[in-house]
């Protein structure tokens, strides 16, 4: 366990204040944009292989948001985007809400990339007058069959809803970053940006039934139609994911190290639906996925890049919202949004844990995040003080109690049995009473390797257990039981 | 001719530097948002007529965004969005960038909107588990037949691009109003958010043949596929139109009114389509068109309620591109951009006289705006002054000259022939030189008056002369030569 007592300004990089790239940094990102570019050029000579294209445009958006997170810098600051770090000997003050400039450079790219799995149908003329004067010919390109290929038209429509989300929460998440919003209201941003979600899985999908599992059909049938309970469903899916996101924060890199262990185990997930060896009924949702998967990685490993210990830039909000967003998108639209549970996991405890203070049972400060001893250099739980007059009662006092013998929580007490402190309520702090004090970077880097180990536990869980409940896992249909 | 010599405070109502609604004005947006959403409930009675649906809506749209845009003023300048009127006696701050208020209400209007005009033709049921298990019934809700009904569900990938590109504007003028970005670089906002719209074109419509005019058939044939050059135009087209109204600005309530006076041209060239006695094959792309427009006009309402002289607040450069792009989809997915463009003739008009300062020919200042004379209450041409030492040169002196004695610019010469001072090139200086000193609101009203004029004007001759050029017009195939 590395627990030096102080920075170690030797990782900065030398050019790490400045808003320019080094030389070292510019010739990598003209390289990989250069072989990206290649890469994607090289596609059209086929048939366009599309995950290809994504992944060379992956590349790019890495470039790009690279480059623009580095040079925007004190663009941002000028505006009042900019923070202080709490947790550093020398507070200075960094960009805030870098997350935003990913996310725009993100939807450049994911719109860029719409012809390469979309093809169209109809060829025909106009005179601008306002109607289409003559059809030439009406189906040209049809669909060829092929795994991994084309989609058919009908899921633009889907994969257009997807972006008007994902740009919807960027636009709302940069008014909360400006405004600061209050707690009570930004929890309902979400809410706002998966509407177009919702109205055209409404107008353009629709189904409401869901599968029975066995144990439950000879009583239910084997659909049942939970019609305007989908939605409520799917908006609560919407609300949380971003959310959890959002609060399991406040140490650098935490925020786009558990988005982007997600969206690798996310892709994980879809690629054993790829691998199937024959086409899989899902497979066209989890290419979809992996479309939306693929460059959110890129602009994620740039972020991260900037805001991994010790911190150069803040994501905001903003970058939170987005990234909760994009899973919630490809999971309701690729239908696997219980498998999407399963992977926040962590985000789950975190916000069931939070509970008490988020509702008031236990006093709430301001900022929770862990503690920063000065003199070690090492983060400590933060704590909520109890003084001679205030104490906890009845049950709070006696759950408080509970926990602090069950090791999940910090408690204090003097040798009256009075409360004195008790640590915060959240995952960050538990991890350093269980740990004891840690260096940030190797609590971020231990809480980042839990929700690593944990998602994958759960997809074993998904794809092992599933097969009990229904009558068949989804990819073993074509997996014949793997 | 109204020229009193100071601010008329009586036109201000009681609340007008507050926050806060008047009682009036709670009641009369209580009341019309009551009406509106009953309207709207009754919809669903019927068919759901999408377009007394999308009427409702802009009547939600106008109440939401008058609301939201007094309550909001005090947070805007606190996150530095404000900015000083430099036309008044008093100078006081108001709140800039309300346009982006606008802009985000439209937006979430014409979201909940969707499923108006679209209906789903699949039902099916999912176990969550990425595929549709069961498809139950494949086509429910087939097109009836009837005008002003249903769209079909093809045109939904449309409406989705344009709602893209729309947000795409907002986010990108957010983003100038608040890092002020350079002159030529903001110039290529509108190339970047009208990238969805052509992406969406290319794949869902593709269609880049036009109709040859009748006297060049002959030797181009009936048709011409201009391919690659028809994203260009449709580019440029989406460059210019934002552009245009962008540099049209400068007093009180301009851009709006211009705004408004386009939409409402628009709308009366779509309603020609409806009237036509049976269904015409353009009648989808005007209903599409007026969907777009008539939430627009709710929202450009509100806003020119406080925009007007005296502005309680700035619409920012946000409003401007967000409008030219309005104009922009609808005419673009309407095949009706040559008739945007004559619309758009006093911006053309206003474009092309500023060329000399643009391309810096004639030295231009930071502001080209109207001067304030704070004696008389009055805007006057504001001047470009040529120093003894600082004179134009040959074929500039001559133009200025020639410009001079045209009365196309004010121009001052001392005794010995040398420039002393040229009023600015703007439209709007050029109509003070023309009509004399005005109040702000008298030329923002001449202007607008003007620019509905000359719209009038360019629609008789588009429905007038296109019957010379084109086989028939557009809309006279349902009303037989009207």
């Amino acid at each position: 366990m590395t627990t030096s007592t102080s920075r170690s300004p030797s990782r900065l990089p030398p050019s790490s204040s400045s808003s320019s790239l080094s030389r070292t940094e510019t010739l990598s990102l003209f390289s990989l944009t250069f072989a990206c570019v290649a890469v994607l050029a090289n596609t059209f000579q086929g048939d366009g292989e599309p995950l290809i294209a994504s992944l060379a445009l992956s590349g790019v958006a890495f470039a790009a948001s690279f480059a623009m997170i580095r040079w925007l810098g004190p663009t941002l600051m000028k505006a009042g985007l900019k923070g202080t770090d709490m947790s550093k000997h020398n507070r200075r003050e960094m960009p805030e809400c870098m997350g935003g400039i990913a996310a725009v450079v993100y939807l450049l790219v994911i719109i860029v990339f719409i012809p390469f799995p979309f093809y169209k149908d109809i060829v025909a003329a106009t005179s601008g007058g306002g109607n289409r004067d003559v059809v030439v010919s009406v189906v040209e390109g049809v669909e060829r069959g092929r795994l991994l290929h084309k989609f058919p038209h009908s899921k633009l429509a889907s994969y257009l809803s997807a972006i008007i989300s994902l740009q919807s929460i960027t636009l709302l998440g940069i008014g909360d970053d400006l405004f600061d919003i209050r707690w009570r209201h930004k929890f309902f941003i979400p809410a706002f940006a998966s509407i177009p979600l919702l109205v055209v899985y409404f107008v353009d999908f629709g189904v409401t039934s869901i599968v029975v599992p066995i144990p439950l059909q000879p009583y239910l049938g084997e659909l049942v139609n939970v019609g305007v309970l989908y939605y409520v469903y799917m908006a609560s899916v919407a609300i949380f994911s971003p959310n959890s996101i959002n609060i399991l924060a406040g140490i650098n890199g935490i925020e786009v190290a558990q988005s982007i262990v997600v969206a690798v185990l996310l892709a994980i997930n879809d690629c054993l639906y790829l691998l199937t060896p024959y086409p899989h009924p899902a497979t066209d949702s989890h290419l979809f996925s992996l479309y939306f998967l693929l460059p959110f990685l890129g602009v994620s490993g740039a972020l991260l890049w900037h805001n991994w210990y010790p911190a150069r830039v803040f994501v905001g909000d903003t970058y939170c919202y987005f990234a909760g967003m994009v899973f919630v998108v490809v999971s309701i639209l690729g239908h696997f949004s219980k498998t999407l549970i399963l992977l926040l996991m962590p985000q789950i405890f975190n916000f069931c844990y939070s509970v008490p203070q988020l509702f008031g049972l236990v006093p709430c400060p301001r900022h929770r995040l862990p503690r920063f001893n000065a003199r070690t250099g090492l983060l400590e739980p933060s704590v909520t003080p109890w003084t001679r007059e205030r104490q906890p009662r009845g049950v709070v006092a006696w759950g408080l109690k509970v926990l602090g013998g069950l090791r999940l929580l910090g408690v204090t007490v003097d040798e009256e049995g009075r409360f004195v402190e008790t640590t915060n309520f959240t995952i960050l702090n538990l991890w350093l009473v269980w740990r004891g004090p840690l260096r940030e970077d190797r609590l971020a880097m231990e809480i980042t390797g839990m929700q690593m180990v944990v998602g994958l536990f759960g997809l074993f869980v998904r794809h092992g257990l599933a097969q009990l409940v229904f009558k068949e896992d989804n990819w073993s249909i074509g997996a014949a039981g793997v």
